[in-house]
């Protein structure tokens, strides 16, 4: 096998640059047309699809978006390009000068020399209309055409730079990526309903597991990003997880992304809370340097139309029990919504793996949550129990013993008291652009639609 | 609910700065310590696990991991320092001070002033060895403690590195990422054999399906990413795909991850190529640059102690016939083993939305393949059928026109030339590292093992 260097220099020498296309004109995305600093005729070619045509006597104003941007790029053409294909949907190749705009609404324009329809659209079918509105619920119906409105192309653009941001934020603080593994015999130690996985039907072996053992899908990445952190001082992984809980709700999925992150010698919780304040605020700053009119449109046109739904002012439930969603939102009004950390939780509230206080007879264990306005839990996460004796015990009491004999066993070799937490990065999209169904913040509302999607 | 700027604002004032803690010295990573130069007594903080332990007469030499880097960082120790536990496999914090060393072997080593066990190692149930270097075979039973190796060490630092670098091209060409379902009921038309989910057993409601319809693990994001392309130029996707190949190969794994990518507006197969290229050269610099010491072990321990398969040299099958993988490694060795574009497939070989070539009576689709020394197909890709009616009878003609009714319909609303491309992310890694069985590429070599990971 060739090495890394040599397949690098022979990959070079029959590079395709000996398969030149002749290019017109410079092909630029609508992002950066619009970018440009005193356009002055430059000869560009820049494709899309129409988002709005107006025509005048002498001069056809078109809006050609390309999905780079919010704002869409004016073409000035002669009325003689008129034709019943510039509509609303179709897409088109424009080729012209971009100079100077005389209006005030945008900085440059494109004045067409040439258009070309590549793709007519049947107005009647297209279930988005020309300058309509429509309400998320509608769009949802019609998963493989959404992304052709504002709103959907907003979020998705917001979605997509927070992406790049976490992965951005952990790899300058020196953290190492983890694809922890979808497919588990794990359960996390109930965390949530599990999924099951086997081969399709048409190939199932009777009497006989495909896997070993039963395979579900995974619930949380934590306990492998917990082995890692036994070589790796700091870990993270985002990926998909998964919850078989069959609700309605406006804030679970099947199907969610979660952000998890653990970190070797910690001291106490505050280093956790550090990172994951961190983590939001880099995130967070970076969409709105990055997108702010993406951010601007969610909160002017989604979340101000949404009801606001009021609860029942609630105090909070006595010692030992457990917060629900609406005292975690009464807890961030109380603080004057703003986050709010809650740490030290009641022992017997919390999994196993938890690090016990010294703390008796309170019985506390080492977690934290991050309650956000409007959202309620964004992080949750905990120091774990490094000590083996004391997880001993633990698993002894649970029960657990047999199934965590492995868990357990790291701590025979050269244990560090280390501390994790999780995201759902869904929760971030919710809380930053006041989405209020979490259906509307993923790319695709599954399983509620008729299409094969 | 608030808007994300207040959010911020408020996230800011509450900041967890007013909870500071005392550090006496600066913490620093073993990549971080190494890099400094012209060390000169610098205060400092060092914590990680002893890889090896040398006792002088007068001197203690000790080298730290903390998984940032290979190299380990040389602690100087008075020999009082000496104890039991102090050896392979403990955790350690180490303060001192960072000076230049005296050995050619390093830059800088650490001169100890305070060496904390943090928790020892039992050498005899450890399975990892001082000293020893343990075949591959040997450390996938060990799922949960294989990454204390060098050799495992090196391979996940390569594979983070390469996914930031993935993440990176993308981002730095405009692309934008989509996170696209690993829950779907669309099979990708016959791309692999699928995997069935349902709720686990526990809550499974009788005659009645948790989705609408039968739900699988998806095999390939491309029917998404179409979609999105549909409104954005340039989509990209890096999740994982899977496949219930109940195989003990080397090259398959159930769960792997790929990196697919769709662009619009494109001209011919010369467009995705450039892509393709652009992708694995900067990926593979980056790495490079990253992290070549970590190359150099893998070619120089693992690549090299690896049997050699030889394959029968085979003639190329007869046109019509696909492409076996000891054909695609023939074709590779017969270019002079560099990496190889392939083009222009049988149409009949191929699966109904590659785009149709205008060759009669060769009948071919515009399909691209990449195929890499050792390894054979790393990428494939091909331009997508745009064109309505061409299309609908090729579906048709393979009884497919009901399920994909609303793939075809996309091509009523300005539908737009465009193509895309998959790579396989584990075989990538076993291309630039020569790393034979691909459960070795993955941090996690599920279902081979008894312990419930």
């Amino acid at each position: 096998m060739l090495g890394a260097r040599r397949l690098l220099g022979a990959l070079r020498l029959c590079s395709s640059v000996s398969c030149p296309r002749p290019r017109a004109t410079a092909k630029l995305r609508v992002r950066d047309a619009l970018g440009v600093q005193d356009a002055s005729g430059e000869c560009v070619t820049v494709q899309g699809w129409i988002r709005s045509v107006r025509s005048q006597k002498e001069v056809l104003f078109l809006h050609v978006n390309d999905g780079s941007s919010l704002e869409s790029l004016q073409v000035v053409a002669d009325s003689s390009f008129d034709s019943r294909e510039l509509a609303f949907g179709s897409s088109v190749q424009v080729q012209g000068q971009l100079v100077k705009s005389q209006s005030k609404r945008q900085n440059v324009e494109l004045k067409a020399e040439k258009i070309e329809v590549v793709g007519t659209c049947e107005a009647k079918a297209f279930p988005i209309k020309y300058k309509e509105r429509h309400p998320l619920e509608y769009l949802r119906q019609y998963p493989h055409l959404r992304c052709r409105t504002n709103a959907l192309g907003s979020i998705l653009r917001v979605r997509s730079e927070a992406t790049a941001a976490i992965h951005s934020y952990f790899k300058d603080n020196g953290f190492m990526h983890i694809h922890t593994p979808v497919l588990t015999s794990n359960d996390c130690e109930g965390a949530g309903e599990l999924f099951q996985v086997e081969p399709s039907s048409k190939i199932k072996v009777p009497e006989e597991n495909f896997f070993d053992v039963p395979a579900f899908l995974t619930v949380s990445g934590q306990l492998h990003l917990e082995v890692m952190s036994g070589a790796f001082t700091q870990v993270f992984t985002f990926g998909p997880t998964f919850r078989a809980e069959n609700s309605q709700s406006r804030r679970h999925l099947a199907e969610f992304y979660m952000v998890e992150a653990e970190v070797s010698f910690v001291e106490s919780l505050q280093d956790l809370m550090q990172v994951m304040e961190g983590l939001f605020k880099a995130t967070t700053e970076m969409v709105l340097s990055h997108c702010p009119e993406d951010v601007e449109l969610c909160h002017q046109f989604i979340a101000s139309g949404q009801k606001t739904r009021t609860y029942a002012k609630k105090q909070l439930p006595n010692w030992g029990v457990d917060l629900q969603t609406e005292h975690e939102k009464y807890l961030v009004r109380h603080c004057g919504n703003i986050p709010v950390f809650v740490i030290n939780y009641p022992s017997e509230l919390k999994p196993f793996y938890m690090r016990e206080n010294e703390d008796d007879p309170q019985n506390t264990v080492a977690a934290v949550d991050l309650l956000v306005p409007g959202v309620g839990e964004l992080f949750g996460g905990s120091l774990r129990e490094e000590r083996y004796h004391v997880l001993e015990q633990r698993l002894a009491r649970s029960g657990l013993t047999k199934a965590y004999q492995w868990y357990l066993d790291l701590r025979k070799f050269g244990s560090v008291p280390h501390g994790g937490f999780g995201m759902g990065f869904e929760r971030y999209l919710q809380c930053i652009l006041g989405v209020d169904n979490i259906k509307d913040v993923i790319p695709f509302p599954r399983f509620t639609h008729s299409c094969l999607l």
